[in-house]
This record gives C-alpha cells, sequence and structure tokens, in this order.
C-alpha cells in the first residue's frame, strides 16, 4: 500500500513555531524536514542514530525551500521526504509539506557521507548501499 | 478507558532538539510541555486556537522543571499534562515527561487568564468555566 | 568607513544551537540570517517593526543555503546581508557567515511586499522606496 | 568598576523568538539564561567550553522562570546571571531580563558537577574551585 520510497509524517504545529505573524516561522520547516528524513533513513533498516552509531554522518552541505503558503498554530501538516538523486559519496532529498490538500512548502537537502573518525567525507558506508539503492529506486527510474 | 482530564501525547526526538552534550536540550521540554497543554485544552471542547479566537489568552507567569534524566534523538517520549489547580483568575498546570517507563522530567506552569482586547487579567471566560471544571475535576478531589 | 549598503552582525553561538554533531544545526543559520537583515532593513531609517507598523510585511517565498564550514559553541560569527535584486514587488536578500577569516554559510532569501490589511502581494511601500533603493545601489551598479 | 560576579549580556530579541502572541516565546528565555551564564563562567577564566574540555558538564537538574512583563521583537534585553548558592558538588544560579529599566523575567537554574568520562555526579574540578569561589563571593556574604 504504502510507497517504500518515501516517508510520510504527520508534524502536528507547536505554538514555539509561530512568529508573530501569527504564522509558523520559516526556519521550522528544515527541523520538519529532517523530521521526516528521519523517518525515511528508517524505511532503509537503519536509524540515522544507528548510523551515527556505524561511525557515519549524513553532513548537510545545501538547502533550498519554496514557501507558497503558511502553517498555522493548531494545523496538522504532512510532510514527505523521498531520495531524488543518489550519489555515491552523497544524495539529496525533497521534500513537500502538505495541508488540507495544498502545498506549503517544498524543498530539497544536499548531503555528503562523512567517517567521523576521520572527518573526511566518504563513499556511502557499505552496509548502507542496498538499502540505500532500494531508497532511491524511484528517483532512478 | 483513557482518564479524561489527562492529556498523554508521544512526542518523537528530533534531531534540532539535540544539543551537543547528546541530548535533548532542556529549554525544548517548556514547549512539549505546551504541546501537551493544547491536548489537554482541547478535551474540554475548545481547541486553545478557539480560545484566542474567543478573545481570551493563557498567559504563563510561571514554570518550573526538574530535570532526572535525559531524552535521546531516536526516542519517543510520551508527555502527560493535567490541571494542578485551578482559581478563579488562573491555573496550573502539571507535566511528566516519560520514556522507557522512567520519569524523565517533571514540571509546572502558572497561568493567568488575560482579555486581549483590554490587555488585562480576567476571570475564566464564561463559556470555559464549566468544561474546565470538568478537567480539573481529578485534582479537586 | 562602513559600507551603507551591507549590515554587518556578530552572533555568539549558543549551547542551545548545537546538536549532537557538536556544530550549529543548519536550521540557526536562518535565523542568523534574518538578524542580519533585521539590522539592514534598520540602515534604510525603518526598523522592520516599523515596517509591520505601516501595514506590510516582507513575506520570505525561497530560501537557500550552502554550508561549507561549521560554526562552534564559543565562537562569534560574523553574519553580512545586503540586498542582491531590489524589484517592484519583491527583493533578494544575500548573506555570509564568516568566522575566522572563513566563510562558513553563504545564502539567499527571496521575498514580496504584503499589504497586511488585504493580505495581499504589492508595490514596495511608498515611503520605503527610496531608501531601499539606496540600499540596493551597490547591486544595482 | 563592573561587578565581578555577575555578568551582564545585551540580547537583542530575534523576530524567530516571537509567537503568535507578539511577544517572546516563554521557552526562550532558558536559552538567554544560558547565553548570560556562558559569559559568567568565562570570567572565571575558563570559557564554558573549556570546562567541557576538562570532561566536566554542569548539568541541569533544575530551572524556575517568572515571568512578569513581555519582551518583544526590536527591543535589546538585559540579561544578567551571578551565582545564587556554590556547593561542594553543584550550584545554582540566578538571572534577571531587564529592558528599560522594568524586569521582565527572572529565574534560578540548577546543576551539577559531571564527570564526563564516568558519567557521574562529581565534585566540582579542582581547577575551578578557587575561580569559582570567587564568582560566588557576592553571594557567600
Amino acid at each position: 500500500m504504502s510507497d517504500p520510497t518515501r516517508a510520510e509524517i504527520e508534524v502536528e504545529v507547536r505554538y514555539a513555531e509561530t512568529d508573530q505573524m501569527g504564522v509558523v516561522h520559516h526556519a521550522n520547516y528544515l527541523v520538519w524536514f529532517e523530521l521526516a528524513r528521519t523517518r525515511l533513513c528508517s524505511l532503509s533498516g537503519y536509524h540515522y542514530s544507528d548510523i551515527e552509531g556505524l561511525g557515519y554522518l549524513l553532513m548537510v552541505t545545501g538547502a533550498e525551500l519554496n514557501y507558497r503558503r503558511s502553517a498555522h498554530y493548531g494545523d496538522t501538516v504532512l510532510v514527505s521526504c523521498w531520495i531524488d538523486r543518489l550519489g555515491s559519496r552523497g544524495l539529496n532529498f525533497a521534500y513537500e509539506v502538505v495541508f488540507d490538500g495544498q502545498v506549503l512548502v517544498t524543498g530539497k537537502t544536499r548531503h555528503v557521507w562523512v567517517e567521523v573518525a576521520k572527518n573526511r567525507p566518504c563513499c556511502i558506508p557499505e552496509p548502507l548501499r542496498e538499502p540505500f539503492a532500494r531508497l532511491a529506486s524511484r528517483s532512478e527510474q
């Protein structure tokens, strides 16, 4: 039923996330993206904290956000995440925030794999190669 | 089944909520408390945004937190909220954050009713009197 | 001495801004950008809260960030902001975060003018036309 | 001239720190307290990151806040911090947030020393004993 290459989470807007314009402050969407990315990673069979446990990081090297409509306190929005591009040394995630059937915000983040012990970029860790290829299968079609 | 005077929500710890100690930063618990308080308010039949819509606020006048154990990225904690004291012009909420059967953090917040148009403290708004009395019934026993 | 078309502020990294990687969480840079944008706006002679007081908003419609190096707790970074493009109905700001002579993060945000009462996009408010043209003079050269 | 047992910092309110009530969200004061605590610690001759470098933490075990007035976007508030109680295994800090001569918020935080390697409470690290005694000298009078 559910798409195995896409994570979708519900996020209830917190009062603290609003600003004096009466809408969600625009920086919070990066935090919601991350929450959906965590869910997507766990679809690989590895929670992101397991990946850190293996000694690797997915360091953020870039982000872009397009804001079309605002989320409000009390809304429960849907945040989706999928792999947009899978490279040998990094990958891009794409995101969509939807409320009431309307797209509020879309975005992308770029990441590189980093081996913590050496503090250096690296190839995708071997145990993750296959699971992430599966996660990315849609975007490679 | 569920206690009608107590709200309990699940909160999945966000990466952004951790700090360089590797645990949830202590300020975030106030945000989680608020999320549970929102849920408790909605048990009254009025979402907190409805209360603001009526022209009233529950202004925070005090908070206290006791930190016993830390929450970590990847944990899904339970945050409970109930009314600890119901007065004519304000009320106190109590909170508990639990993970894996262990209490991590407890706390209280104090609030007064404010009529927005006059920017002044006031009595509990008439339509909320009965619903909040019901919510507080446990603590009055 | 100082460039009248560029705001530069010092930001001391807060412990709460770090995450469990031991560096500043990537969402915080949008907040720092905004702080530098506030300073730039005030160089126009209007604090951004004055602009809101006039009944207008600079709504964020897009953002992009490029992360090269990380800021750490204890660092005091320099955040610069300038107008990158000035249009009749909106403008883009550009940003740079520097520590110890090295660029950590760069970014841009896109904005449109909104008239609050009508909740609609509008032209730049008349009183701001000249001051913002001056602020943008560098980028028009 | 300046009191060697009290840190006072200026904090410019950030737009992102406001909420839809149009004032600073109450959780942010804990973050400002921490910023002032960092400054106070550095008056000991040790930046808090140096203390972490020695292998110790000042873990927060409790906090209380009293909110009297609100801070607003555009305000630059003064946040003060001093040692309220110095014990052999922990200490309490006190705080005051002032704007325009009026006290907005006061608070306290309780802390214990933790030796990171053992993940256990400990006595105040030897090199900090004398500097912190000096910092606390006022409160011991």
